[in-house]
């Protein structure tokens, strides 16, 4: 389990929301109250938009919590749209590129939650990412695989269909397998523009996730930065949280996505 | 806050100790029960004798619960005396250097603890190192002035008494300077045969420190590695474990050693 | 391109051979002589067997040349069979489970060489990997993909047949795919008694290596550690040396292997 | 020895002069062609001035070569003021602290050379540093100790009487130890505004140091990174060159500042 941050608004510094909070990304790399572990300290990542249309990525192995980069980084760079994580490793190695957040051109994706008994499907899965794509898969865990498999399913155009696809499939090769462990997924994805939230569940109990609307933009958190638990609104579990420039927030139903494809 | 444990007896493998209970210091570096902080992921390091006079040390920035080559070497090394010691840093950098044990020759050090406003007598405290000793200090921290100002206080030959001189010495720097945050000392050092165990606080709140003897040898710990409590013995507050080899265990008083000096 | 070293013989230090030598190991990761690319910076590790069925491995991302622990370590540990390797990467990511040695059981591999057009068949070559592997598959490299195909080919039973049956379908999928980069191979197997050492490549430069038979034992090497090339044989191009316990070393032809396996 | 790169001018990518050109600092840091030592892998560093008045830091103990991060932050970031550096150890250990740049507030440094016997002096040049100083240094190395002595000096009022000092006290020190080896002093300095860079040595044999002023601005390098070496301009030795803002650029002595100093 891990922790992560998205940000959706006005250009702000990113310490705003990675540092600066009581309970900020860093704290909680050390101190998270509402994941399976409080330790997050199996590496973490950066990802945000500037002038390009690729995002900057920074992804290191070391704690979150003493990474002098880190700080250095974030109290330098503004942006629009970044994602932050602070990683607790389910099994795979800890290496840079293992680290979320995941890019590919202008896409990005971090995620939080488990692929039960991964170990054992791990080359399934991987079976579903085209092979256009395996040649730039770079690390060797489950949550990249997922990513890659979302790309080949028509992540970019639909993004709700895309994941309702690659977690019914997902869900299919764990119990061929006979595996009885859960398939827990939050997670984040944007194009560079548009800015999704999963939050999903085979056993109905998906990690937490909240986001808030503010004075400057949108966050969406694994758990809040502050005391203030009024301003922070859950995404319900079995949901999708919509975020288009300049269309507001939406939720809208994972549950159903999924639903219909087993029809 | 740290954690750390040494050992000294027939020769065993290190994982039997390091890595394997149930409350190893490998698990100690991620759920400590009795330190300040429960998490222990700013680096560690081994170090332990083998063939040669001097100790073979392996030191590394990542957090130990992670670290391959931890768990590799631990099966692999059998000695008859080693430390081993994760690290929570009360400031200064990760880096190997300023991990434990610190080595010089066949002389071995660790530390768990803490000197108040350190940052503003580092300085005076680094003074106290001699000129050929102060060419070979590799790191920043406190814990390392202290080991080199105290072989320049005559620890090989008179470990106690170094010792005591030292802590008299820095306490004297803290009160020059004003510091109200207090000194305590939990430490190990050994010369490659005997052994010592050091624990000690101004404010009568040192670190625990534990010991057992067993079947094959002695174990000095920050805290238990399983659940049986009744076979370790705390190390009297202000008092030195001293087991030479041959010897057995004998208790001595670090603060009358310290008194005689204020005399 | 890479340098190794493996030793089979009376137990010695390891840093009689990987630190010490005017040209050592260590060394040749700033200064190589005849390999293409003159710094192997890209990681390094160490394999060895002492008391346990199972090799000891200290793999780390940092170059040899100023790791401190390779240092201690080789000082320390005294070993009747070893492999020391260090990398130039070929384009996979510098993470430890990239870096040689590989091990699985008993058994251990490194390689030093090229796979043309890894990328592209990267899917293919894994897909050689038996599902029981595969799921202990920790890298992304070529070399750690070839062990675990050839560990599925028999590899600990037959070790010239398996190599050549994995070099025969490698350049199956190179050839199907349309690669015209070279595949090129020198490697050393052990199974913690014997050691093979592989010399091949399709395009009749494989890289250099040579063997020694000293005082001690056995000794291969990518290039030599001393400027005394007298005592330095040429492992000839398309061949593999074979060193049993008890029964010295012998010159087998892989070419023909692979030959038969052609017919 | 090290290489590096400075840029005043207006705001460009940093990948325009740190990775993209031929000859690049990152293809330095493999290949460096007029430096004592071809290889820089002993960590690296970019400091770079955006909206705050400090400037960011990313230092890294990795080979340039091999980081990814490197890359992606200096295709993201756009910069007025810049400087990069590629280490090469002339003794002291590889850590994110003894990477360059150095930085104190607003003020910047980097260096390539080396002090002479600096492991005998080591502790008299830090003496040269002011209490309030030291507790901010973060590393053990010459640079960053000679960057905060002459901060001491007044390095943010008149850089090159500072400069001129600091380098005529290490001399003194170094005479007064009986080091016969040279100190050889190259190195870029800013408040966030103007940039000096130095040329000097006891010997005649100042590294190499070349300045460029393009379409964009001014650049200062250890060695070209492309092969139009008549748009590059020595730095004379025993020179410094001076770039106020709105002042252009200009060539003052350093020797001479020195020589005052003895009289």
């Amino acid at each position: 389990m891990c922790r992560f941050l998205a940000y959706q608004g006005e250009p702000v510094f990113l310490s705003d929301y990675v540092c600066a909070p009581a309970h900020s990304l860093v704290h909680q790399s050390l101190h998270a109250q509402e994941a399976k572990t409080e330790t997050n300290g199996d590496g973490f990542g950066l990802g945000w938009y500037g002038e390009r249309e690729m995002p900057g990525l920074y992804r290191e192995i070391r704690p979150a919590w003493s990474d002098e980069n880190l700080r250095s980084l974030c109290a330098q760079v503004r942006s629009r749209l970044f994602f932050a994580h602070v990683r607790a490793s389910t099994g795979t190695a800890t290496t840079r590129a293992n680290c979320h957040p995941f890019s590919h051109g202008p896409h990005m994706f971090m995620h939080n939650g488990q692929v039960g008994g991964y170990g054992r499907i791990k080359r399934r899965i991987e079976e579903m990412i085209p092979d256009g794509l395996y040649e730039q898969r770079l690390g060797t865990g489950d949550s990249e695989a997922i990513f890659l498999a979302a790309l080949g399913q028509g992540l970019a155009e639909d993004p709700v269909g895309a994941i309702a696809r690659v977690l019914k499939a997902v869900r299919g090769l764990m119990s061929a397998a006979g595996i009885e462990e859960p398939l827990r997924f939050t997670a984040a994805y944007t194009d560079g523009e548009s800015l999704y939230a999963f939050r999903w569940a085979c056993d109905a109990k998906p990690p937490s996730l909240y986001y808030r609307e503010g004075d400057t933009g949108l966050v969406v958190v694994s758990e809040p930065f502050d005391t203030r638990r009024e301003v922070w609104t859950p995404v319900p579990k079995g949901c999708t949280l919509v975020a288009r420039p300049g269309q507001g927030t939406s939720i809208t139903c994972l549950d159903e996505a999924m639903a219909r494809l087993a029809a």
